[in-house]
């Protein structure tokens, strides 16, 4: 299967969109920019969203679901959410369509043309605050913790697949509270949430930090995030949560009575992560052979495939295996038995091993004779043939490793990837050459941000969190900077 | 909460949209027939995915997504669908927004107009079998088993919460077979899992049947239904499944080699039930005094909540009743124990008995020295004061008793609202007296179906699958009938 793949130092960027294809996560849809995301990809989304809506509930969220489409003067209330939101999106702007007069096809009808134009959301914060007017009237109605898992749409001009896409999946979160203290705590555990997440689960390494003003989510007065870093250098924002202030709350009217009996504006924040986080996995883990999945994640986590000749071997084989499989099963162990007839041994691993399920056991004849069982791993690609009777603590004990070993191999790598520069041509000279994140001293305006953007392609993608102040002189203008922050090329 | 709560039998539509909004199940949105789904409601609604989705994966479906928007062309190509789909929808017609010139607001930008307009999903087989065709060859390829969670968009002149909306939540299941038999069969396996799901967690009796000509959807060559009777006489059609034929793979061009080396059209089902179910849970089942959730559906099944004064009685009384939660918790039983202290006990009992939930359990200092606890169920409104040692096994073994009990009520109501008629007068009179389905001899023409609605507004909700074979003549043509249909005034 791995045959004809190319190799991410060939070409990085031809490298992801065929694994993409051929591991069958997703494909291009005839509809421009939109996605198809496959069986086997939507499994491993379906596995972060249930750890993920786990996580919510946990902290004390619910679901609730807010309309598609929204009112165009929605979007027009919030100035800074106008510019950030209201341009690039799916418009409609009629309700029927009617059969062509030369009787060959459907054409919109005329007729039934909206007195409003309705849009389909970029994102919910305008109709969520619209509808949190009516459900806001006292302290006693505080907080509001909503999560949705929706669809959205954004008309990206250059898509790609996972990362950006006009139609993606995503959950926003959208909370309302009475002071701003609980506000900026709720922006910052949610940041933690997507953290831990990130690490424990996509087994990829973040820094959280801080979004410069230029950065920012509109509408936003702070937005945080966690940012990781791909295999080619890059790096991806993986998740944002933004503390809102009151500015949708002052543009939406939505007061409540405090307990001192003061009528005051709610505080606002909103958080979200979307599919984007597929190609954040794909990058940070898969190698030349194929995808590599997390065992927390994997929609498969180990695979057994019998090698027999006709049924009475297969027979024997599965039966050997029944005990194992089942007790696999109860202790939570999400596995496959293989046992097709029309393809053989070397065809499924191949499959297998380029989906990236991250073990896999293999029984034959000569293994039933000599009591052994042949385990091989998908992150190192090492196999081991080890005892029948162990098989099940040894799997249950591997999986651990290999989670382990994902996120310490993807950690050395970022560590080894945040270069300290102290003046611009040293700058350029690591983002073209070394890529990763480069920590360099910056003086705080936006105007110096433009300008190191636009003559290297870089971006400042955070003030890290737990940063060490330390005064220094900005890299392109010289003026003095209170702290370094990090650069680098993203996605 | 329910003092000022209007009865069923005073106006059972206004009871119904009055018990939506206070129970917090939903509210209408700015958006013309889109609803806001509130948290309680939402959460009701993810326990009916929970178990739906793991019945879809039991037999053997993966889930998977496809693009919202639908090129127009698409859904005029199979002549049916279109009649049946292409009129009623909302069109995207641009795809940006900018500043107005005189400053204020947004508009649509003219220069950013499609080439060809695209279309919300109304349903997907259009797009579905459109990707299909790149995912079948040969038999090997089949069968595909997919499901998708999605919303949905059909342009509604008269919505109804849940019941009709323009933006609704659903499944839709899209199959693919290689030969007519399987298509079939995966019909009515699915119909089956929707009756299942239907009676055995809904509480909801349901009748399986096939639709008339008339009522089929467009595409289909057979679509079978679960139909189940309201308190207030109307049925309401909760779920279909559609056997495709080969209309869809002859349309989008899906052939496959099969084992004979025959170029073959593939055979396809499709499925779907959608948040109309919520409007059917609600009327089966709820009362004058609110909401009446099944237990196995309920968010809450058990709440508890202490009598107390002050915090040193609390704390015994959580105390006495952390280990009950525990229990509780450790068997699966949803309970949540309610102590906050800003609402009084009989505000909460009215709360939750209005919510549906359905235990209650209350325990204040006096039964901490009696060694009891009061435990109240929602269904018959009665409660008792029990053993507390005893309470955990009881609150389990009353769960199924609440869940059958609403059942067999269901039921016996269902069954009492099934009237036999040999004449049209009769007909028409129990129509409009006594509500219910209709058992009536038909002459299987779509003329007569259409004038006995013009007639009576009643429908032929379906023919039922174990009808027994009975001649008669057709109550409205008297035309000879090989068997009894099912009329009713329906949702």
């Amino acid at each position: 299967m791995a045959k004809d793949f190319i190799t991410r130092s060939e070409d990085f960027s031809k490298w992801y969109n065929e694994l993409v294809l051929k591991a069958d996560l997703a494909q291009n849809s005839d509809v421009r920019g939109c996605m198809v995301i496959k069986p086997y990809g939507y499994s491993i989304w379906e596995s972060m969203q249930k750890e993920l809506d786990r996580m919510f509930k946990e902290t004390g969220h619910s679901n609730a679901y807010f309309p598609l489409l929204i009112p165009k003067s929605y979007l027009s209330k919030e100035a800074d959410h106008v510019d950030g939101f209201a341009k690039e999106c799916a418009v409609v702007t009629h309700y029927r369509l009617k059969n062509n007069d030369d009787g060959d096809g459907v054409i919109v009808d005329p007729d039934a043309k909206l007195e409003e134009e309705l849009i389909i959301r970029p994102t919910s914060e305008t109709i969520i605050w619209n509808t949190y007017r009516d459900w806001i009237q006292s302290h006693r109605d505080l907080p509001i913790l909503i999560n949705q898992w929706a669809n959205v749409m954004r008309w990206e001009m250059r898509t790609r697949i996972f990362l950006r896409t006009s139609e993606f999946l995503w959950q926003e979160g959208h909370t309302a509270h009475a002071t701003k203290d609980e506000a900026v705590q709720e922006t910052l555990q949610m940041l933690n949430v997507y953290a831990d997440f990130a690490e424990n689960f996509m087994a990829m390494p973040v820094i959280k930090g801080v979004k410069t003003e230029n950065e920012r989510f509109p509408g936003a007065l702070d937005t945080y995030c966690i940012e990781a870093l791909m295999q080619d250098g890059k790096a991806l924002q993986a998740g944002t949560s933004h503390f809102l202030g009151q500015k949708f709350s002052e543009t939406f009217d939505v007061k409540f009575t405090d307990k001192d009996g003061k009528l005051k504006h709610v505080w606002a924040s909103s958080w979200g992560v979307s599919t984007r986080l597929m190609g954040a996995l794909i990058m940070s883990h898969s190698d030349d052979e194929g995808l590599v999945v997390p065992p927390k994640l994997a929609p498969i986590q180990v695979v057994i495939i019998p090698i027999y000749k006709g049924n009475d071997q297969l027979g024997v084989i599965s039966d050997k295996l029944a005990n194992v499989i089942k007790d696999l099963k109860e202790i939570g162990v999400r596995v496959k038995f293989d046992d097709r007839d029309n393809q053989r041994p070397g065809w499924k691993f191949a499959q297998y091993e380029f989906q990236g399920v991250p073990i896999r056991l293999a029984l034959g004849s000569r293994d039933l004779e000599s009591g052994k069982i042949e385990v091989a791993r998908r992150d190192l690609k090492t196999k081991e043939t080890i005892d029948f009777n162990g098989v099940v603590d040894h799997v249950v004990k591997l999986l651990d490793e290999i989670q382990l070993n994902l996120f310490n191999k993807a950690k050395t790598f970022r560590d080894n990837n945040i270069t300290e520069v102290n003046s611009f041509e040293q700058f350029k000279q690591v983002i073209n050459d070394k890529g990763g994140f480069v920590s360099a001293h910056w003086d705080g305006t936006t105007e110096t941000e433009l300008r190191i953007k636009e003559e290297s392609s870089a971006t400042i993608r955070c003030i890290p969190l737990n940063n060490e102040k330390e005064s220094g002189s900005c890299i392109y203008s010289g003026k003095p900077s209170p702290q370094r922050v990090l650069f680098a090329k993203a996605y």
